[in-house]
């Protein structure tokens, strides 16, 4: 296999050969514990991960970030959160995610498209397509392999959350109905495609949830090889 | 006609009575100028007026305007410079262009839509269709009753604003070869629809331009009448 052109020219390295998993899910559902899990995990199966959030992960996507949580910006009005979240985004996936996973990294995302549709697209009331569409532009179209949704009553959510961390952000600060129409809203975007979706009970025990996430993830890594220096010649990782 | 009911019941005013005007044209094309010899005229014929710009116009809007033209906030790629821009936008119209707009005031804005299609769309290479879909729900369709295109060469346009003012921002700096393509699609752009546009040559005198350019806005005054304090019961203004 080992010709001499070879040497010289990088192995052409499928695009996307990096796994990309989203952790979807309302506040205090465990995305942050089950992300971090996750990629402690993969890295023990040598595999290189990438854990990143959003809104953020570029200097201008963390200053976005700012202007969108904060407190004290001004009026907010739905499409400016919403265009702001997506402007976020297109530097996220520009600049961060697709770089990764054309390399072979695994990359582990807190929140996506998923959290503008249900929080703007539903929460705020400017429609699931419109929002989506909207993101599937600034993404370039980049769909995750797999979304894992932490399913939790929003109430429980808060309450887990606030044993943390007494302070509120923009967003986390809005009523329960609010918080319970994003809920539905993750469930149904769930529930129209279930090859991309792992939904589970965010109240289980966490170690539970671990094994249940890796099971399906183990899946995926066969059609997704990963980093370059994993990869053998004859195509066996 | 001042029958009891009408003294505590404010004057129904039509929607959109005030007139929306957007300045369009490169750097240093005289926009700034023009739109303010204009607002003076408008103020001597008793309308009620508001000049602003864009990007900015609100809290959240000026800080967008920091993250999209200063130098130093990373990457800024095309995708997310067009939602910045955008989201910006979507601030403007929904808190200070509709409102003012609504009760009568005329607007006088600096740059609007167009300048989005040619710069993302066109200069930036994201296709005018698609800017142009994504700032029409920004914006929820609100169109300029005139958008006045100051068109200027952009070697000239450069050396009279450097004439003001040494230092360029993110756009400004772009070469001259970015600043042709946008000259030639606001053109098309007016060309499209010359019935919203009037076209001037930005190198001819300003008094003559300010004349043009009123003449053409004072057609327009009869068909938005103003501020109810100028609204006469019969409908003479
Ligand atoms: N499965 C679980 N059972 C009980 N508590 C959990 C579980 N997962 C996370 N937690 C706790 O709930 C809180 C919120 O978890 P976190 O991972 O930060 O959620 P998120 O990132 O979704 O907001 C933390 O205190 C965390 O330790
Ligand atoms: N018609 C004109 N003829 C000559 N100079 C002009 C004219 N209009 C504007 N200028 C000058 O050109 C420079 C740029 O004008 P400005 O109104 O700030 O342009 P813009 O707002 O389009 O960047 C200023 O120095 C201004 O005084
Ligand atoms: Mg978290
Ligand atoms: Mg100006």
């Amino acid at each position: 296999m080992h010709h001499g052109e070879s040497v010289s020219t990088p192995t052409p390295i499928h695009a996307r050969s990096g796994l990309f998993i989203v952790f979807e899910g309302g506040d205090g559902a465990g995305k942050s514990t089950q992300a971090a899990l996750l990629a402690s995990r993969l890295e023990r199966a040598d595999r290189h991960v990438l854990r990143t959030r959003e809104p953020g992960g570029t200097v201008v996507g963390e200053k976005l970030r700012g202007l969108i949580l904060d407190h004290g910006n001004g009026t907010v009005d739905a499409r400016t959160e919403a265009l702001m979240f997506a402007a976020s985004r297109a530097a996220h996936v520009e600049q961060v995610l697709l770089p990764a996973l054309n390399e072979g990294t695994d990359v582990i995302c807190d929140r996506y498209i998923d959290s503008s549709v249900a929080y703007q697209g539903v929460g705020r009331g400017l429609g699931t397509d419109k929002v989506l569409a909207l993101n599937t532009w600034a993404t370039s179209g980049l769909v995750p392999d797999l979304t894992v949704l932490l399913d939790i009553d929003p109430v429980a959510g808060r309450a887990r959350r606030l044993r943390d961390n007494a302070t509120e952000d923009r967003l986390e600060s809005e009523p329960d109905e609010f918080h319970a129409s994003i809920r539905a809203a993750f469930r149904a975007l769930a529930d129209a495609s279930p090859e991309r979706y792992l939904v589970l009970n965010a109240l289980d025990d966490s170690v539970a949830l671990e094994k249940q996430i890796y099971a399906r993830v183990k899946k995926l890594l066969e059609t997704h090889p990963g980093h370059a220096a994993n990869q053998h010649p004859n195509g066996s990782a």
